[in-house]
């Protein structure tokens, strides 16, 4: 992908929410980046309209709004309640100008080992929740996670599946209903060539977020790289979803206790480090 | 899957290797099991036709032998010696009576980022070890491992791809090349029942391993669960495998520091409860 910093954008969570949305937003900007990915926790309770404002006059896009309330629930009334409160975050992308709102559809319900059934349930969520996504104009990103969140985070594991949903769902392709590719969850994939040709053939690569697989990985939640650091292949993975004809932004998304350990300006300045200079300072983690 | 003990077998590192080889052997079979999967650890620098007679007399089955040294190589020669190591192992699983030999097939070389290549590596090393392998009578059985181990354990990593790297060296289904399905590795898998039926129709199902899944897991690698203790739907699975034909033991292979603060006896007394009562007294660790 093109290492010019306007064509990236940060997702908030990079900088460990250290910061009030309004100083976050200013400072992404200042460091250069074209867009931001704002979190439900910094906009709700928040005025959005004043929010959505700032973003604008900062001069950014909205790559993406973070995240669904997981679908699957222990009860019908449950799952329901799980797909209102989606609901009403989309309104919320819409008011923010959000090119996609970003769909982690959560794992089994507590309790439970049922994961066709967990999958039927997001399948029905997704259904719910595409009518009023065509009808705000936000399109829908279902984003595979890593298998191993499987459990406990979003039971939609691999591009194919997601794929595959997208085309049980919006058939007519409408482009209210596409994907999240991220290397994270996505770099292992023995299918990921396809998968990502396959992704652009069908019109459906809303987002694309990079960060870095370290070895060895303390922590299955919290011990992402940034780009460069780790061992993903983030030239060859970037030249595929560019060849499939994405042409948005690419987010930097870094769940980090170490990189969260410094201040936003700090972590910024790495960001932007690794976009614009490449791996090489970073590779003190790879063995 | 049937629950009887003398359908199960235990691998050695599911106790710790707490106790030398033939102390370990004669635990297992008191225990009332019906096979044992030993480690090259345990074996190598001892007498393996010792170690081979111990089992033998003991009543044991030997499920698996476990397992290969990684195949990527940094340079053709470090392949090429990883591939004579595993030669040599072969050789020791053929004099134990081995059903299979566990390829755990190896991730990325040191310092690199290349998927694609690590797994030709693979596959050439697989093309070799075959026909070793034919030659003993000692199955080759691909360990598809969990997309969390793809940097530093195997790229290889789900059961479609092990089947079509089954398909592609072995297309005529000699019965020496198949493949090790472990819970662990591919529960989370959208497409495990289709993958399950493929593998029994095409005849390569050579081992299939139990253990769970916790919530929240907090090591990548030593945070296993009993079977029964974590979210993996055991039955099902068991029955999937079941149906595809396969009729060899069901080995119980838990990694875990948790269960290894036991004893060996008391852990070979949890596995019998595990399987024989099923999962009640062990859902503390399902949220």
């Amino acid at each position: 992908m093109p290492r010019s910093l306007d064509r990236h954008s940060v997702n908030t969570a990079t900088l460990g929410y250290q910061m009030p949305i309004g100083e976050t937003v200013d400072a992404i900007a200042r460091a250069g980046f074209g867009g931001i990915a704002p979190w439900r926790r910094e906009v709700e309770g928040g005025d959005v309209d004043v929010i959505a404002r700032r973003i604008r006059d900062a001069g950014l896009r909205v790559s993406g709004y973070c995240r669904s309330t997981y679908i699957p629930g222990t009860s019908r009334a449950a799952w329901a309640a799980n797909v209102d409160d989606n609901r009403r975050a989309l309104r919320d992308a819409a008011r923010l100008g959000a090119e996609c709102f970003v769909l982690v559809v959560g794992g089994l319900p507590e309790g439970s080992r049922d994961m066709p059934g967990a999958r039927r349930q997001v399948q029905d969520g997704v259904a719910d929740l595409l009518a009023e996504a065509t009808t705000l104009g936000v399109p829908l990103a279902l984003e595979p996670l890593h298998p191993m969140y499987a459990a406990d985070r979003a039971c939609v594991n691999t591009i194919r599946q997601a794929l595959d949903l997208c085309t049980l769902l919006d058939p007519a392709r409408t482009s209210h209903l596409g994907i999240a590719i991220d290397v994270y969850h996505t770099w292992w994939d023995p299918e990921l060539p396809e998968a990502i040709t396959r992704a652009g053939r069908e019109g459906r690569i809303l987002a694309y977020h990079v960060n870095d697989w370290l070895v060895p990985t303390g922590d299955l939640l919290m011990d992402r790289g940034l780009p460069g650091e780790g061992v993903i292949d983030l030239e060859s993975i970037g030249a595929l979803v560019r060849d499939a004809g994405y042409r948005g932004l690419t987010e930097v998304e870094v769940f980090s206790h170490r990189v969260w350990k410094h201040p936003p300006d700090r972590i910024l300045a790495d960001c932007v480090a690794s976009i614009v200079q490449g791996p090489p300072t970073y590779l003190q983690n790879v063995r």
